[in-house]
């Protein structure tokens, strides 16, 4: 029965230890014999469609359209934006044969296709009439990295790319804030996420963006998560595409363009910020299964339990994601702590004593609270209870990200908390400072947020007067 | 008004050429500056989110799940089914190159996955508790074509692949089979694209499988096209990448796996079998746009229609996917031709008479018929003409497909059809008289159907008592 529990690390003794570990016990993932790929088994995978669903929703209701760009990207376009090429450079993949004969150009396996995408955009956009452009592409891509983590970084990655083409400069500002809302909404939502909104500094920008918006989340251990970024990417690859239009004055003009990316990262988040020594806690919206039902009996009365437990798994069926877990070869202890390991929200422990008195016994993951319900009072009790777990996880993740930030007049001061956290303070703007931290104590400014103000004590590092409040902290 | 039907090619005229052009006409795909490459713009990948969404749900009703595999193979272990290796080693891309540095070995692009999964079912798979694995992946393969065509054969495409592990032969059988059937109702159901089941003669299996099982379809210029393929691959792959189960009697045995797939190219026959010389004609069921409205009033009128045709357009969007032609620089007319050219199967046009009579005028896509319905009735009407029209387009595809099939005795009867259609004749099974056949009239073996009998006439090459009753044509 403690078999499963055993074999992962406590997350307070080595929490990096702990993910390796809980990711592969709760089946989420399994290592590729290639060194940093990995393979999502059907139970993450499950988690990606749900947000996939949750993000398509949104971004067709603003009106996007998804379509599909090709894998490969000739190296003479991937050169085309001279600092987004000087950005990517050292992390492509290169096709340099096909079909058994040597190609006469190298072709990029897309690290993010603003290139390819803003070429087709060129040929598509003629006029002001055919503005704006809003597509989305479901894709994978890669980037050669030196050392990956499962969905935090790997070689592959499966992501959504948005790619727009605007009139004005402001459209295209508000777009790029609107789809960072969404994220936000799909984030916080459904993943049970709290995230902090900004700018980049220019430090820490997209290459070849103007502006990059940003949402980061702080982890399990303390450490910060970019967990998705929205890109104002001026005129630089209209500029660099030819990406222009006839506006209606008679006057051919650049478009102003945006990109904005989410990829299966989130699920990393998901894990380390709701996950626990036990394993898992999925947030019910997005849990591939969202109540497990554990039938408790043996010999002769096991039929008669197995049965009611069936009914009952029907019941539910048109209200969540229920699974019966009528394993004979595993004890109901074993069971628990499985399913407590995967993270389903909500267990239904349903015994001969049970039956004989209609009720059920039900356990939440998120607060580990055991009580008794009637058998009749189910199907409206259930949906109220998982609402109340997605709620509880939620709030349980913004205390602890709440109660690991701190406000700081001097970088020293982040020692107090060994580096672990967010920090706010004023910082000079001046990218030195921003490297002197960098260098002395690993720490980064994660974004400049969107709602902070400045305290008016100087930069937390040269002690200069503060231009923008940031966001400070180590980041994955 | 007459710009765009001029500028595509009469089907009848050329049918490759009229294919070209209207896939472009209709912002279907545009062509990727490399070579066989080809971009799914979003009127086309509509599409095929609806054939996706078609397809996750029969599979998941059947048990199966999704997952992600990695898009890179190892040399290595591609090589490790003999015939598998050199049915596809003339068509792998290969990256050699990550990160700036020659990788040691080099990594395929996915042509197909059997390999990297077998490898990893091997490791997942030990009792026969674990079977059957029942897994799918939505991935883009890669397939270095000298000769491409949008949708039919391109460089990349997306497709679905399925992978299954068995404990017995016939449950492996059974399931190649069931996708099969599963395939058969999406392409006919959804799809309305008629398609004969059979099983693939030896020499036009999948390279390692031990049974191909094929869909094969006929499109608009006679010519036929295989559509999807299931296939049992015995032990063969499950012998090379070692995937063992321990059975109930304590013996370590090899599991019987299978493999299936559908690709865009499901788009590519949606196409050449309904669309006509004015453009796409696409069943309702996978169509973006479902049912168009044309406002018909100029001048002081404009304001009126335009207020009416929003209101019906919002009455109807519960009911189908509406669309409102509110665009002020195009006629009536320019529009007629354009969403005909898209293939939209409905048109609803409304204009002052119209709604002073409280009428509007329906015009079909698949009949080109045109006839006035009260506007109180639409909310009734329109879902029942579009499931007609989701009919009317099968059954006119099947009474092609019915048309242009012939049985034959001999193989130079071919002749007088110039070769085009499906032949139905005896074959003795020796390959030399499918080679014959193909060497002297280009028309090969599309498959041997599985509910045909041998008309005893003998083989329709040599004369020799026949063996099976097979489908003969020239394909794509």
């Amino acid at each position: 029965m403690e078999k499963l529990l055993k074999e992962i690390t406590p997350k307070s003794h080595d929490f990096s230890q702990w993910y390796v570990d809980v990711i592969k016990k709760a089946d989420m993932v399994d290592y590729a014999p290639m060194k940093g790929f990995m393979v999502m088994k059907p139970y993450s995978y499950k988690i990606w469609e749900f947000i996939q669903a949750a993000m398509d929703q949104r971004f067709w209701a603003t009106g996007h359209e998804n379509a599909y760009f090709p894998l490969l990207i000739p190296e003479n376009l991937l050169k085309k934006e001279a600092e987004h090429v000087e950005g990517f450079s050292a992390e492509v993949a290169w096709v340099t044969m096909g079909g058994n004969e040597v190609l006469a150009e190298r072709l990029a396996v897309r690290p993010t296709s603003e290139t390819i995408i803003g070429h087709m955009y060129s040929q598509w956009i003629q006029s002001y009439r055919d503005l704006p452009v809003l597509i989305n592409q479901w894709a994978n891509v890669m980037r050669w990295e030196k050392s990956t983590r499962p969905f935090l970084r790997t070689t592959e990655f499966l992501w959504q790319e948005g790619h727009t083409v605007h009139r004005t400069e402001t459209e295209a500002v508000v777009e790029t804030i609107q789809q960072l809302g969404t994220y936000r909404e799909v984030i916080e939502d459904e993943l049970a996420v709290p995230v902090i909104e900004g700018v980049k500094s220019a430090g820490e920008r997209f290459a070849g963006a103007v502006e990059t918006y940003t949402l980061e989340a702080l982890m399990g251990d303390g450490k910060a998560l970019q967990i998705a970024t929205s890109h104002f990417l001026g005129q630089n690859f209209a500029k660099a595409f030819e990406i222009r239009y006839l506006d209606e004055d008679g006057v051919l003009k650049y478009g102003w363009t945006t990109s904005w990316g989410s990829t299966t990262r989130m699920i990393g988040a998901l894990i380390m910020v709701h996950g626990d020594d036990k394993g898992l806690r999925i947030p019910p919206r997005v849990a591939p299964t969202q109540v497990v039902i554990v039938p408790i009996g043996r010999g002769i009365e096991r039929d008669a339990v197995i049965a009611h437990a069936t009914a009952l798994r029907d019941l539910l069926a048109s209200q969540c994601r229920v699974k019966l877990d009528d394993r004979d070869e595993f004890t109901p202890g074993y069971k628990f702590n499985d399913w407590e390991m995967r993270g389903v929200p909500l267990r239904i422990e349903v015994g001969p004593k049970d039956i004989a008195q209609q009720r059920v016994m039900l356990c939440r993951r998120d607060t580990g609270e055991k009580f008794a319900v009637e058998e009749r009072t189910l199907v409206q009790t259930v949906p109220d209870i998982l609402a109340d777990i997605q709620a509880t996880l939620f709030s349980q993740a913004k205390d602890y990200r709440n109660r690991h930030t701190h406000a700081i007049q001097n970088y020293q001061e982040m020692a107090q908390y060994d580096h672990r956290g967010f920090f706010l303070g004023d910082w000079c703007t001046d990218e030195r400072c921003a490297d002197q931290l960098k260098q002395e104590t690993a720490v980064t400014i994660r974004c400049l947020p969107l709602d902070a103000n400045l305290s008016g004590s100087g930069c937390v590092v040269c002690g200069k007067p503060g231009v923008r409040r940031a966001l400070f902290g180590r980041a994955y």
